[in-house]
């Protein structure tokens, strides 16, 4: 894992929530995308080396729209930039962690992801995911 | 603010998770340090230019204590590096955030840093730090 490739917020407005990292970056969203599959509208904020990816839920049945209900807006994954997905699955599933998508899947900002679960992470949803070249 | 320094994520028992990351990471954490005033023990994983905190309540009364009585293990808290964390601290305020530590304190691993009330920022706990040379 190279680095926080970065952190997922579950927010409930994308449009005021955008304005309030705005403010606290001082700097715009730099790009937004719908992941229809996905069921979220998400936005994304350079922070040197790393982004804040802000998620909306599109519908009720979108997995942000059960954490809101469940926890409120709030963190709701990290990721890690991995140089090679599928050996860094191979690695976590012999050490014991249970990897959601063993088969990773299309994300948000053109990359391959994979999901750990929080139960064998300290509670901590735990994304990998690689650019797709 | 210049990237996240940090993830903070409270853990019930520091040694347990001590050997979780380090099977995720295929590292140790680099140091174990007590911050007796925030009643937390502390170890640090070095992931690229990020880190990542595990936070262990010593006492009962300590936030991690009450944060995993009511939310359970997770992640607590994100901090940024800022290059000047009394200036951050008044451009903040004048964005509207409220700032828990108008004069900034001296936390783990040999920084200055203030944290912003999560009802300002989605609910998410924002640490700003700075590096005391």
């Amino acid at each position: 894992m190279k680095k926080i490739e970065h952190i997922g917020i579950a927010v409930k407005d994308l449009e005021v929530s955008n304005l309030l990292f705005e403010k606290l970056f001082g700097v715009s969203a730099y790009k937004q995308e719908e992941v229809a599959s996905e069921g979220v509208r998400t936005s994304f904020f350079r922070n040197g080396p790393n982004k804040i990816e802000l998620l909306e839920a599109i519908n009720p049945e979108s997995t942000i729209a059960k954490f809101i209900e469940k926890k409120g807006e709030g963190i709701h994954h990290i990721a890690f930039d991995v140089e090679d997905i599928f050996s860094e699955i191979e690695r976590l599933k012999k050490e014991g962690f249970v990897v959601l998508n063993e088969t990773p899947k299309k994300g948000a900002d053109n990359k391959l992801v994979a999901f750990l679960h929080p139960k064998t992470t300290n509670g901590v949803l735990i994304e990998l995911c690689q650019e797709i070249i």
